[in-house]
């Protein structure tokens, strides 16, 4: 939540977090709130995007026992095995010294989507009683920047 | 449909819509349209979100065969069973007292997500000839709300 | 990347591409880009939205064995097989003269999701190192229009 930019009516802000296991839910829903109050604005959008490829942006519960239920979910979607990906006899394509494997994570990232639109209206971000935003690492532990862009008006 | 706000160039409205069976899609596009043309924004966002997390938004086309083949889709996708989340044993967190057993709708809803951002050109909803916008219902019957926030210009 | 509309502080493009395969991942990320510049923005956001129910957009790596992955995941989520969209004896609805054979193509659609909004920070179109911007060919070959939206500031 550092470097918020402020250019007319847009604000954007990189959240980072560093994550710990392999699959891990960050729910980023009071760091979000606290960028819209910082804003000040009463109308607009959040956008709120990873910049990664084995990392997803969801909204949903906060319930611990749930969220070990997503990642029983995304194991038998996207099960760990074989991929061509993961495969060094055959990829060429941006290999690096670091490579993981990691395929799986990438196709469990491809099916929950890399970023939300959440609306703010009279002050606040707009989300259900239950709703809140997770950052979704997969391929953890990373170091994992999150793009946040507001737009808004009536504010300060 | 109601409580449409005017901010400057901001619209937001909210949709009331009470479902009846445990799987139901609820095509919403010509109540977005008639937003849309209430507005009368020539180009613009139209972000529509669902306020519940076992409720999703989807763009797809509306042929009630191909929307039977969608709930099988999701039943083979996270099949009704067992899921952490309605072990009333080990769980201790948002319990409330008419607690639903619903982990597969939680999933079902991580898989569809909460919201679609749609273009507005020419002062019309762009949709191909067979989009249509619809709400995901995954543990009805319930009352669902839907925030949709047109941000635009070239308006009246 | 034609018709260019400049209304204010929005611009508006079709992409158009002609797909040759069953399942494609073409990659829309330089031509977005170069809509980005076009547009000379320095904060906004791009709506990239299909504008079709078998084809779809997401973000991810551009590594060619990881799309065959993809591929063969989307294979594994909606196999081809039967689907009741496509049974000629009970469908009423939206039936055409080159009607295809194409239920798991929608299934898969809807999995991934019909569009992505991506930030524009800094007269750039937002991207990790490794994320790229795809149209999701789901029952190809076609010929696919792409609506792409801005919305920006700080602008020539």
């Amino acid at each position: 939540m550092e470097t918020v930019v402020r250019a007319r009516s847009f604000w954007h802000a990189k959240i980072r977090i560093d994550t710990d296991r392999p699959i891990e839910f960050v729910d980023l829903t009071d760091r979000l709130r606290a960028l819209v109050a910082e804003a000040g604005i009463r109308f607009g959008f959040v956008n709120v995007q990873s910049l990664h490829t084995t990392a997803a942006i969801v909204v949903n519960e906060h319930e611990p026992l749930l969220l070990t239920d997503f990642a029983t979910l995304l194991e038998s979607a996207a099960p760990a095995g074989h991929y061509r990906h993961d495969d060094a006899t055959i990829r060429t394509v941006n290999v690096t010294a670091d490579e993981r494997v990691n395929g799986h994570a990438h196709c469990r990232a491809l099916l929950l989507g890399a970023s939300a639109c959440i609306n703010v209206i009279d002050g606040a971000l707009q989300l259900g009683r239950w709703q809140r935003v997770f950052l979704v690492e997969l391929d953890g532990p990373r170091d994992r920047d999150i793009s946040v862009l507001i737009l808004g008006e009536g504010g300060r």
